[in-house]
């Protein structure tokens, strides 16, 4: 009999088929016993019906629990009382293993137990929603690059130096020398980009960060590409760009897995382009008049995004910061060298910074000082000098992180249940 | 006028457009100005032709020099003798920069210098078309495993544990604790595996080796699928089809390429289904009669693969190996217990090992004992003990390294050729 997934059921409506998986749930009623059974894929009701008490399948039905492993065979009805539309029949039922007190139960548990026992949660329903979103946004990620021109060029985890300061590095040994872990790939991304033009690299990252929010991980995946020849301006298009793009496939693929999640579609509808660009300055005067603290020089605050969310309904370009408060490549503003070219796209309903980027400095002198006057090892940025002295270009890109991405996606409360495994403070298991 | 990229020109045939991008060569003959100007995308063939010989065009023209970077603007020209069809008929040239001293010049360097300058190496013909095959290749990748049901997920890299063995990991401190960077993700697929059904994962590993053969990598790229409810024989299958269609897709998309490398396509066209499969003792056997000095209970060594390929000319899977050479984790044969369950598949040519595999122990008592017996700190598998006491299955998976596999397909001498920034025993620059 034809081993089938559930989530192409339909294919064999009528048919003899096996499915393989565990089980979600049971329940009893006279002479009919109903089975959910999960198997990855999707969860299907399997019926079993006896005329006698005790025959040999409600024996088996009986001793089933919570995620038993089980192998069952039958054949496939319509049935449009069920959910999914499909029942299967069951005319064999072979059990695998019996599982026994398996710790998560329907009941509700506090997040430390979950998140100890995450290797199961995943089977959750709500947590596979929102990773089989995370599947799709990636895969969105890669296509939209893909087709627009970009070379995917992977940068190096294990590198001699730090791109933004070093106080929130991972450090190991590597043989005679120190290594730290990336932070980003974009010095890499900028050479790469002057031998392909359009390149985008895509891995994980990480931040020894001492901080415990609810938008931060210690470790992260992030996509970042780079554009020789784009300016501020180009480069701000390619964010709203990927983000339309993202936000439409996920509407398009993952309704279900959306409803799941009761997420309120609404604001997801609005994300067209072009969102609203507004400089730094614009912005602080913005929040400042809805009662912020925040003053000229300080980055955006939590809070501060949160009134950014209640000025905007979409999400928005920011552009033209201090340049005190952002890193030591990015290009000055030719008008007022106090600021910068950079953009960074705050998410709507208060979600924060979804991407970050700008323009590089292509001046070979100009970015000789920054160095210096950063404090940072001449001998590790030769190699990022030398692009500036072998036919520099203007040059843009940005980063924009998954999971952030994604929780905004999901609505989730806390950016922890965005990744299979999420590292945060203090905590690496499992 | 509109900046377009050179492998797009032949839409833009008889039109004005600007190209931007860096002096690939240049020559002269009589009234005519010929440059070769590479964009990253392509190289294309401009004229420029005067009457007067100190003309403002070929003022500029007599500046530049490699890699400098220039904007230029004419009319697109069908041109049969040029390389590619097209050429453009420059009108305008500006200036960005000039570089001077490139040093990379058209006669040959040694390695060693090559690999200080990797960033700019990367600009080079060669390097370029084995780059642009490691992104076709690795979204044939994601694509075969998308299109097959199976669902990505990441896996950390940070880890509190080590899956095989400790001797070549990576340490760093995570806040109070140790931590470790992945050798794999295939202790974390297993339980995303019980999860999903079929899953799979792709990012950097790491193995702190102190070897220097042409076959390793200190950080590479690895996808690693797992499936729940397959045996060995399924994850034969699926080996074979995964190495097939890469393959396939590299042949159809990157013939240019492979061009440029001067591949010998014929070895790749005979990768078809079913590959030959054999035991390792059978492969024991047959290596032995053509003199290998290898004895039952050792790995095969770089010899011996080369024999292997001497007597197939197609990736050969191998199964059946003896245990004390394989992972703690592999399922016993069941016929003979010193065997295990596990499948590699050689390259053909030479290349080695391209994926190791096979049938993971799914029973609770035999893994607790295993992993008593490798010494390994029970506590950090409590997580993976439980998916032996929570519905446990069978199931099985493999890994595929990607400059493994790119390494063969473009029949490259050594594989820090296939990633841009590869790392090496002592190697961390750029």
């Amino acid at each position: 009999m034809k081993w089938v997934y559930i989530e192409d059921i339909s294919d064999y409506k009528g048919q003899e088929v096996e499915i393989r998986g565990w089980v979600y749930n049971k329940r009893s009623s006279g002479k009919v016993r109903f089975l959910l059974i999960r198997d990855g894929t999707g969860i299907l009701q399997g019926t079993i019906f006896s005329d006698e008490k005790d025959s040999l399948l409600f024996k088996r039905f009986d001793e089933l629990t919570q995620e038993s492993s089980i192998v069952v065979r039958g054949r496939v009805r319509e049935d449009k009382r069920s959910p999914g539309g499909f029942e299967l029949s069951i005319e064999d039922l072979e059990i695998i293993q019996i599982a026994e007190d398996y710790p998560i139960t329907p009941k509700s548990h506090g997040v430390p137990f979950l998140m100890e026992h995450r290797h199961l949660w995943l089977r959750s329903q709500k947590q596979r929603a929102i990773l089989q979103i995370r599947a799709e946004l990636i895969r969105a990620i890669r296509d939209f690059f893909d087709n627009s021109g970009f070379r995917l060029m992977d940068t190096p985890i294990l590198t001699p130096s730090a791109c933004e300061g070093t106080t929130t590095l991972f450090e190991t040994e590597y043989f005679d020398q120190k290594a730290y872990l990336s932070q980003s790939g974009q010095l890499y991304n900028e050479a790469t980009a002057m031998a392909f033009g359009k390149v985008y690299c895509f891995g994980p990252t990480f931040r020894a960060e001492k901080s415990k929010t609810r938008k931060h991980l210690i470790e992260f995946w992030m996509v970042e590409p780079e554009v020789a020849f784009a300016a501020l301006e180009d480069i701000t298009e390619l964010a709203e760009d990927t983000i339309v793009y993202i936000v439409k496939r996920i509407l398009e693929k993952n309704k279900k897995e959306l409803e799941v999640l009761e997420r309120d579609i609404k604001p997801l509808e609005k994300v067209k382009k072009p969102f609203p660009r507004k400089k730094y300055d614009e912005i602080l005067k913005m929040i400042q008049e809805k009662g912020s603290k925040m003053e000229w020089g300080d980055d955006f605050g939590s809070p501060d995004e949160t009134l950014i969310s209640e000025i905007f309904d979409t999400p928005v370009c920011i552009t033209h910061f201090p340049a005190k408060i952002k890193a030591f490549y990015m290009e000055p503003d030719p008008e007022r060298p106090d600021l910068v070219l950079g953009v960074d796209v705050q998410a709507s309903e208060g979600y924060g910074e979804l991407i970050g980027g700008g323009q590089r400095i292509h001046d070979l002198d100009l970015l000789e000082k920054r160095i210096k006057k950063h404090n940072l090892p001449r001998e590790a940025f030769e190699w990022y000098l030398d692009l500036r002295k072998f036919g520099s270009v203007p040059h843009s890109g940005f980063g924009l992180g998954v999971e952030r991405m994604l929780g905004w996606i999901c609505k989730i409360k806390h950016i922890r249940e965005s990744i299979p495994f999420p590292r945060l403070l203090y905590k690496i298991y499992p």
